[in-house]
């Protein structure tokens, strides 16, 4: 995190799917990512930005080149979770979103995704004012 | 299935991924529907039609306009489970695949999907004859 | 659908998350069915029962015997769809749900599926009292 | 990785499904996670170890406290993937694995995951001898 600005913060609600659990009882691995993905749509929403209009209207993609998670603490089937985002630093061509998940109010996972801006030719790409001005802390 | 005419059968195995349990123990319901599309990739090659290329070079996409399954015994973690597959039905620009999904010598779910064969736009399109020569029993 | 009492019909609103689209550019088939299990689970406890609770402090367990769905048009990512459920039938030790999924005002997809109450040891038992009485039409 | 002694890689081929790719027309980056794990039980089994004994009879559970990913290059349908696992590290209660996945003689990506051993009731155990030495490099 960043010394001076403080990052807006996020926080994405979501209910735990059965679907989401694997036979240990708890929520299966992989399934943060999709939640931390849940979570940045919604970030950037929050900041005027859709990224299904990136997609379709600019051409713009957001890629995927670095995940990671950390896991405390388990969660289960039709669990109440909140998953807390912010951008926690910004290139010229790519920033990082940060995350914690939390059950109540302890914090059971925490993540790191860093992306890259490309082309639909999957071409790095600078990124624009007015994406950058938005996601700034 | 068709009264002269035996419709070819492909096996294609699986093992039961630990992602694709849930808390009850046993593999989530939605899954067989992936093994069914793993099961129709395979069977497809076998026959010589490769969906891949029917997108990438065919502009032909196979919509699944209705799914289907019976469970009637469970699967977990790591079993070895078999998929056998066939093609039930052939129309003008629509077929139809069954499916038993076995566990030893047990079929332990039946499945059917029905599908349709359109364009990139989405406008259903007739069986081209590479494709319905090769699926017809 | 009865006849003489009409089924309460219960709506859950789901955001359509990037997960669960494919590479056709739509929500892949597979991924309705966890749509109808997050509308199950909002149904019940609509009326006042906790598949959770049911599970952990009675025992009970609700299989899927039967799953089913009509695919009429795509949803893609980012969509907001919802997902309209009903009791279909209720019988001694099974039940069905069925399923209308909205984009809009327009259904894109139906779906059924049918249960078996069991106990911890996979053995159906009659629906108990509580819940047959909250779940009919 | 160790400097004297070469941790025994395995390599378990993989065939990329159709549900495992997204609209962006590539695999889901939560998907390579699910590939880590396949990754994990088929090397346990190269060293005699069926992670689903552990469970099911010494009652013991491999859990995930730690996962990473850096993704190089997309892969997408029905690309035949390889996914090459090493034990990179072994403490008392918990063990490392990394991973490489290659498309053709590439690395399209890179992975770890940290593992704590526990029991039943999710309490971290020494790593028994029987499981120390065969995963030992």
């Amino acid at each position: 995190m960043k010394g001076e600005l403080q990052p807006t913060r996020h926080r994405t609600d979501l209910t735990v799917r059965y679907a989401e659990t694997d036979r240990m009882g708890v929520v299966y691995y992989s399934n943060y990512f999709i939640w931390f993905e849940v979570a940045r749509t919604d970030h950037l929403k929050s900041k005027g930005i859709s990224y299904k209009e990136l997609e379709e209207k600019n051409g713009l993609y957001l890629m995927v080149v670095e995940s990671f998670a950390r896991y405390k603490a388990p969660a289960t089937y039709d669990d109440k979770v909140t998953v807390e985002s912010w951008v926690s630093s910004v290139k010229n061509a790519s920033f990082s979103f940060e995350y914690n998940v939390y059950l109540g109010d302890k914090i059971i996972a925490e993540g790191r995704t860093a992306h890259v801006l490309t082309d639909n030719s999957r071409r790095p790409v600078k990124l624009p004012e007015f994406i950058r001005k938005r996601i700034l802390p």
